[in-house]
């Protein structure tokens, strides 16, 4: 299925030399032309599943498509409203599953702001195909079933771990479930194991560099070469500080759990965008305000159509997130576009330690305990390498501020009730009723004093 | 591959029919003595194997054996050397390895009692190989692919999680790889998504039950049918009182990481002793004082040879886990032995919330941190239905005991270095030089008041 192929080419990236692989050659640099055929017949086959659905017969039926034949060319698309994360919610457990629940062996879900995941469901064809893709990723960063990679992101309902891991399987490399954490640990394996190349958050490679010393090691002990870095965004100037620390390359991963989660677009061995594989999404960037889309090379919200998911076509998402295309080609020969590295969010989700949280959600939760007041301030910022969410409040007018028992059985509550939900572990303050600043008009509830990388 | 057998019995099992179904029915029914002949066949091939090994070549030289035509028959197993947890460790990294280190796809590790972890190491034949039998244990208990399952184990490096859930994918359910923990979402990913089997710890089992009310939900919100209960020994009456509390059935598990993890034995439908797959291994209980095969029916130290790994074959591996067999076949027709469930281990290790934790490898730790004293005593306890650890050191003779901010950094200090090495989060308490017991001779250095349910 892989092959090397033995393009080189000089001079580049730090004058090594680049050599080429692909995973799926033919499907990775298929002429622009054949790839939009491509396409299209997909997303026929896409909008015929999507009919499928409760959610997607109502809302296609209304615009007037009635089958996959609608779409006459990849314009069409535009035909076509858009779905948001509230339609995800709205639609659970099963408006939007195009398959009998038989057919599903797996299921991932996210928080979300409401008490209700996103939660997204696979077929066996979909694992697999999602397990193609991010091989494809892998392999492509020169990655091959010699290396030994050291997957430090938390496995389980979040799509980052297995996503990437069943990649990783693939591909035939030694993989190393470590998870995230335990930083004595992730180095001894990294050493009695050689491991070449991690996945980790950036703000856990730079927190795990800054043990290095502490935990004994020098970056001579280890034989790290590569880490996939997502999960949460990070500048350039974080990349090159995380290559120089550790002298390495850091390769950027995108993904969300709507379209699968990891895989979806990745950077290549050029590591100057990251290649989206239109042979599984159709990308669209647009003016989240007009909704028109810009024109190409410029800034805009990236929305997603999945084109090959048999459990659950999701047609048109808006992610939410900032990017732009390239608007060359690429060097290494593939066809299909890179988007830049996001720089933003339409909305105000923080993303603390690559977990997603939303100040609508911290609020619910708060204002759910009776003995908290009117007023609360969510602070994050940075203790060391990582994120540090404190969550202040102020107390209701009948607790007394000088019986300490309650009070801390009062904080205890609360920081349970919001881990249960965030799956955050914050830190609690109570304040007396008035103690925290009002803010004139919209209240400021969030100060996030993290240095901007975006 | 899998076949539904209409054997159907009336009167058994709470007077509920049962329908027996076989993942592979061939070789669960095999007749004993083909069964048997199976078994050599294997055992030569995996003495061949591990006779490309460092370790073994040595040791089986040792005992004159140097190739798999050396076993004759069964009995000539005996012939070869015992190998123990401490020559995992001394044969680290690769003196067990029988592949190249290209081959391998996959390790999984679990803490030492010296520092150094048990690692194993899988091809992609072994990991297919050990999701069959997973799913031979699961398909056994009645599950189809029809079921939804939630798996409330770790994922990671520990063999449970990942070991079960790909079992699980084989047979086609609806994996929900919830991981443990958070127990208000646990309950909302059974009731959205008609949860009908978990795989959990025992511990867990009663503490998630404890939390149903206080999450606002009652059993009928839920669709629980099944749980598969392991990675902590547990005692029939702890089985029954789980199957009350969620009116339930609870099949045991058995397995341990140097065996591949969950999958080496597993209850059918009769719930009356777990079938040991001996196409796979080679089970043997002897005597841990004499060494000598025990009488058939009587309790001693189980002993494993696993037949068909490609990449770590392990002879005669010393369990430490004390169990029987049963002497009569099993109503279900399955001709593979059935053990009973582990009634204690030939050593001291402790099980903290499925975590095993071995006395020495705290004592390495405290003992390691120059301002703890020299006396410290090792507390296990309940704290509802989970197991919780307190670790007491006395201080040494220069530090002060009313200066309370030093004191504080040293508790946290050798809390976070407990952590670090056994993954379990200890209570800590320090006490002046002499405030704790002595005992004369050997020290008493655990105290473990948890019900005894072995
Ligand atoms: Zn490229
Ligand atoms: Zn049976």
């Amino acid at each position: 299925m892989a092959k090397l192929v033995g393009v080189t080419i000089e001079g580049m990236n730090m004058n090594r030399m680049v050599q080429y692989q692909y995973w799926d050659k033919e499907t990775e640099t298929l002429p622009r032309e054949e790839l939009e055929k491509f396409q299209l017949k997909l997303l026929r086959e896409s909008v015929n599943r999507a009919l499928r659905t409760p959610f997607y017969k109502k809302r296609l039926f209304q615009v007037g498509i009635t089958s996959g034949d609608d779409m006459k060319s990849l314009q069409d698309l535009q035909k076509i409203p858009f779905t948001t994360k509230q339609d995800l919610r709205d639609a659970f457990p099963d408006g939007m599953l195009a398959v009998d629940r038989r057919e599903i062996v797996r299921l991932h879900a996210s928080s979300g702001t409401t008490g209700t995941p996103t939660t997204i469901y696979f077929t066996k064809k979909d694992l697999e195909r999602w397990a193609s893709y991010v091989a494809r990723c892998i392999y492509g960063t020169g990655c091959t079933r010699d290396d030994v990679f050291q997957n430090m992101i938390t496995y389980g309902l979040f799509t980052g771990g297995l996503g990437i891991h069943y990649g990783a399987e693939m591909v035939g490399m030694l993989v190393i479930p470590s998870g995230p954490g335990n930083t004595g640990r992730q180095f001894k394996m990294m050493k009695d194991h050689r491991t070449t190349v991690v996945h980790a958050t950036p703000s856990f490679l730079l927190h795990l560099h800054s043990k290095l010393e502490e935990e004994g090691y020098t970056l001579s002990d280890l034989a790290l070469r590569k880490a996939f870095a997502g999960a949460e965004p990070y500048s350039e100037d974080t990349r090159r500080r995380i290559e120089e620390l550790w002298n390495i390359d850091v390769y950027n991963s995108y993904g969300l759990s709507e379209m699968n989660g990891p895989g979806v677009a990745f950077e290549c061995q050029h590591k100057d965008g990251m290649h989206l594989w239109e042979d599984g999404y159709i990308a669209e960037i647009i003016n989240p305000d007009t909704f028109e889309p810009v024109a190409n090379g410029e800034t805009g919200e990236l929305v997603l159509t999945i084109l090959c998911r048999e459990a659950m076509p999701i047609l048109r998402y808006r992610t939410r997130d900032l990017t732009s295309f390239y608007t060359e080609p690429c060097p290494c020969g593939r066809t299909h576009r890179r988007i830049r590295r996001i720089t933003g969010r339409t909305d105000d989700m923080l993303i603390i330690n690559g977990v997603n949280v939303f100040p609508s959600q911290i609020e619910e939760v708060i204002m759910g305990i009776k003995e908290v007041g009117n007023n609360y301030l969510i602070q994050v910022d940075k203790d060391g390498a990582l994120d540090r969410l404190t969550v202040k409040t102020e107390v209701g007018p009948n607790i007394f501020m000088d019986d300490a028992r309650p009070l801390n059985a009062l904080k205890e509550r609360i920081r349970h009730a919001l881990q249960t939900t965030i799956s955050i572990n914050p830190k609690v303050e109570l304040h007396e009723p008035g103690a925290l600043p009002v803010s004139e008009g919209k209240a400021k509830r969030v100060i996030d004093t993290r240095p901007k990388d975006v």
